[in-house]
Formats: C-alpha cells, structure tokens, sequence
C-alpha cells in the first residue's frame, strides 16, 4: 500500500528533522534525513553520518529491511554517481524497489541534478518531488549556498540589550542574555562547520565559542579570527568575508561578532541570515552592535530582510531574519 | 434582572474601551468610562467629557433614562464630592437606583477613596468592586500616577532599527519605521497629555509633533522641550526631568527623544512604560537610541522591564514594556 499523499509533508517534516541529527558534522555533504513509511509506520530512518557517509538512504534502508509497498520520503535526491565510499543511493534504492519516493528538493550537484529521480523513474518508482521543499531548504541551506554560489551560507549571530548594546562601555557583557538564549546559541554553534569572531572579540574576550551542551560537546566547530595577522594555536585565519569561500568543509559559518567583523560581513553582502537575542534590558551608553555596514541612505536599508521566525527564550526573544 | 457575573468582565472591557475616548484631554479629571447594562444589552454608555466634565456615569445615566434592573459598569470608583462643576456620581446613581454597580479600581483622590462606593452600598445598591482591574490600570495610568506619586505617567517612545540606531550618522532618520509605525505612535500622542522632545532633537528636527491623524488633529497635545534654555512660542520648557511633577493638567508625558533627552528620565528613574517600535533593517554606525542612563554593572539592568504586548505594525514590530 502506498502511503496517502495527505500524509506526505508529515513525514518529510519528519524526515527534516532526523536530517538535522547531522548538522555540523557532514561537510562538503549535505545533512539529508530520510523516513521510510509503509501502512502509516516508520520502518526506517537514517541521516548523514559524521563525514558525510553513509548517506541517509543507505542507513534507512538497511534498518527497514524490504520495502515493498513502502514509501520514501528523503530531503535532497538520491545521488546518481558512484563513490570510491559507497554506491549511488538511486541504484539502492532501484535494488530495494520501494512504491514511492518522495524527494524534497533536486540535488543541485551536477553529478546528480536529476539524474537520481530519472533513475528511479525508469525503474517504474513513482517520485514525487517538492513535498516539504520549505523546511528542507532551510535546513540544507548551507550545502545549497556551496552548491549555488560557491561560498558558506552565512549566519550573523547578534546578543543585544533592547537599544542594541552588546556590551557596556567598559566592555562588560557577561551577561546580557539569559541562560535560555546562550544555550540556543550553543545549539546553532553545533550546527554549522566554522564559527568566526573578529580580531579585537579573541583579543579581549578569549571565546572558547565551543559547544557546551550535554551530549553536544563533540558537535564544537572550527574556529577561525578574521585578521590578517597571525591566530593562535587551534584558530584558523580568515583574512577578508570574501575569503570564506575557500574555506574547504565549510558550508555553514556562524560569526560571532564582535562589531567589526559583524559589520565587515555585512558590507560585504555575506550574511544570509541574522540571529538577534534581545535581552529586555536597556544599557545606553555602550558598545554597538555593528561597525559600518556602507549604508549611504535609509531608503537603501529596507526589503533587505524578512521575518523567518520568531521565538521567546525565558524573558529574552530570539527572532530569525533572512535575506529578503 | 441583574446582568450575569459571568459577562461582567466582557462589559467592564467595553467600559475600558469607551473610557479611552477621553484620553488625552481630561487631566487633571481621570478619563473613565462606563456603560449601563440591562437584559444583556447596553442602555447607556459615556465617557468623562473633555475637559473632564461631565463624567462618564452622568452621560451614561442621561442617555439610559431609566436604570431599574441594570448594571452600571464603571471604570473607577464613582465620585463622592460634589463640585460647581456638577453633583457627585455616586449620588447621582443613588438617585437613579441600578440593581448593581461594578467598579474596577477604587478611586486615590482622596476626596472618593471608597466613599463613593460606601454611598451606593447604603442606598442598597449591590457594588462589586475589582472587576476588569488590569485593563482599567492601563486606561487611568495618568490619574493613577499623579494621585499616587505627585507626578505624570510618563512613555518613552523609542523608533529604531534592529541594531538599535535611531538615525543615520548624518542624522538622518525619515523613515526608519513604516506608515503604519507612524500611524500608531500618533495615536499615543493623542492619547497623552503633553509630548516631550530634547533640546537637540527641537534645533535639528523642529518636529510639529502633532497628531496628524484624520479626525484626531484636535487631539494634538501640550509641547513641550528640555532645556534650561529659552524655548520658542507655542512650545513649554521643562528644566530637568523631575520638574514634570510640577505640570498643571499633565498626567501623562509622552518622551519622543532624542536620546540624550530619553536617557535623562531614564537616569531620573522617571519611564514607567517604553513604546518600541523596531524596523527590520540595519543601520550600522548612526545615532544610538539611548545616551548615558548611569548603568553602573549589567546586572543592573535585568529586572527593570517587563513585556506588556507586542504585535505587529505592517513589517516593523512593536513592543510594549512596562516598569517591572
């Protein structure tokens, strides 16, 4: 029996969120989750695992054994080359001859870009394609960004009081959000391959900008300085935004601040997304935010960004921008 | 027959919500509003008239005519002192003779302070006191002030980007929040007593500060600027911030900057409520919302502020605090 298309953004949302267990931890691969339904039952899941291999669809199906009759619901579209690490998940999933694949989103990665749906389709499996494509590009935005335009997806990370200080005059910021929002913040840091801070931020703050949340220590991304000077031990060196393309493994950035490099980012079009805890304090004088973005006039400040979501975190509220 | 309890908060929000008419323009007179129920429709309905007479109830009871049977719903405690001006409420509805009187706050002025409700009680009139109290503390927060500390209600309004800049480094701030921003922080300004701007803020801006709002242009309220200098016509000078106190018929102040201004109630202790209305874009280097508020440690700031409301206007976000 094939599973109701009704049910089919369930699972996918289903299938997103297994594919975000590999946040962090799969680049240059893409984190895809997969969820294998028949008569309204999950008889397998996998995601990508640490490196990237196995892929989603080769740990799902191994745990669901046969799936006659059932239905595949994956994030991206099962890859179509062959691997010196594993064979392509369209031919597994020929050989395995589930009823129905549902795909979220096309793999833009010329080496499939189409052809694992074709594959599957000769084989007499009916694809469906688009189902949850929302929630899976927003969760494999950092490998789609590689793919696309050759660069990390950027996140902006900003910790704010109300008049948009991060810190009082003499520097002090410990603390202006609450405990609720720095441990969402650890859980983005989990999620993306490198985390960055400007030169003045390491000098004077010493960040360990690691993971610390039970179970989640191991998930602590590379760290990088934006400076064109020496970094110190176990920090790697970025010497201008632009040069985060070259960044190998590296598809999703989290900067951390401070001003200057939040700033710099900014100038230079590179961040995709902002992270704004605001605390509901008021500080006055103190230490902005942001440095100089470039805006010469107020018109060209506007339609940049549009509310992606928005969330309370004890007394503090987190809200999601992304570019418009 | 007496209204159902269960409606009566229903009916005291209506009561609110028509005593809002007055306010703005009945300081030093509470703007209160009341509505006259029988059977489950209104039969009477008033609001305290500018300049503070006649009061809600005596408009209501002219326009019910007969109140054998109703309930009277009332936003504060019916007065007790008679003036040239007119007889007390509470004897004017002694009088008339309701079944029932629902009040929600008893009244400070010391001429009332329950006499009022004492009057109705010895006439047998049923008095319930206490109902729709929250919503009647926001309606009367003017009166409420100045009868308890000797002083306005004061609002700061603060219209800033998300990095918390009220203008570009030019000084250039039209527009960073939208029409419909605009539109509302208007309508505060109708709502209070005077409006308050620094002495920078007057030179640079000469803001009209007016309510330009169809029908409500009468509503613009007192102007007034701080400076310890000389202020041009039509404007009021406060010295400092504590000198508000001493404002004839100014029960609430409504700050509008800029931020030397706002930071000096701040400092003063003197916000009881902050209007933000935040726009979804950056700014970067610009005007910060906020001067020095004499913030000595960060722990400091916590606890101060709580989150009273907060919807949307069109793509900017306001949020209303409220002294914690």
């Amino acid at each position: 029996m094939i599973a109701p298309a009704g049910d089919d953004a369930r699972w996918m949302a289903a299938a997103v969120a297994i594919g975000e267990r590999g946040r962090g931890v799969t680049a240059p691969n893409p984190a895809v989750g997969c969820v294998i339904v028949r008569d309204g039952c999950v008889i397998g899941r996998g995601w990508t695992q640490p490196g990237g291999r196995p892929h989603a669809e080769a740990v799902a199906l191994a745990q669901a054994g046969s799936v006659a009759d059932a239905t595949v619901f994956v994030t991206l579209e099962p890859c179509a080359h062959d691997s010196a690490r594993g064979p392509a998940c369209a031919d597994l999933l020929v050989a395995a001859g589930p009823a129905r694949v549902v795909v979220a989103l096309v793999d833009p990665d010329e080496r499939t870009a189409g052809r694992g749906i074709a594959r599957l389709r000769e084989a007499g499996i009916v694809v469906y394609v688009g189902c949850g494509a929302a929630g899976a590009t927003a969760s494999l935005a950092g490998f789609l960004m590689r793919q696309r335009a050759g660069r990390p997806h950027v996140t902006l990370k900003l910790a704010t009081s109300l008049d948009g200080r991060i810190a009082l005059a003499d520097g002090s910021s410990r603390w202006i959000t609450g405990d609720r929002s720095r441990a969402h913040a650890h859980l983005e840091r989990a999620r993306c391959d490198m985390i960055l801070v400007g030169g003045g931020t390491l000098r004077i703050d010493a960040p360990r900008l690691d993971v610390r949340i039970d179970g989640l220590a191991d998930r602590s991304p590379r760290r990088a300085v934006l400076t064109r000077g020496a970094v110190p031990a176990g920090w790697e060196r970025v010497a201008a935004p632009e040069a985060v393309a070259g960044l190998d493994g590296v598809d999703s950035l989290l900067v951390e601040g401070g001003a200057g490099a939040a700033a710099a980012f900014l100038r230079a079009g590179l961040v995709d997304r902002l992270l704004l805890y605001r605390a509901p304090i008021l500080i006055g004088d103190g230490q902005a935010a942001l440095g100089d973005i470039g805006l010469g006039a107020l018109d060209d400040a506007h339609g940049r960004w549009r509310l992606a979501g928005a969330r309370m975190l004890g007394s503090d509220r987190l809200e999601v921008y992304e570019r418009a």
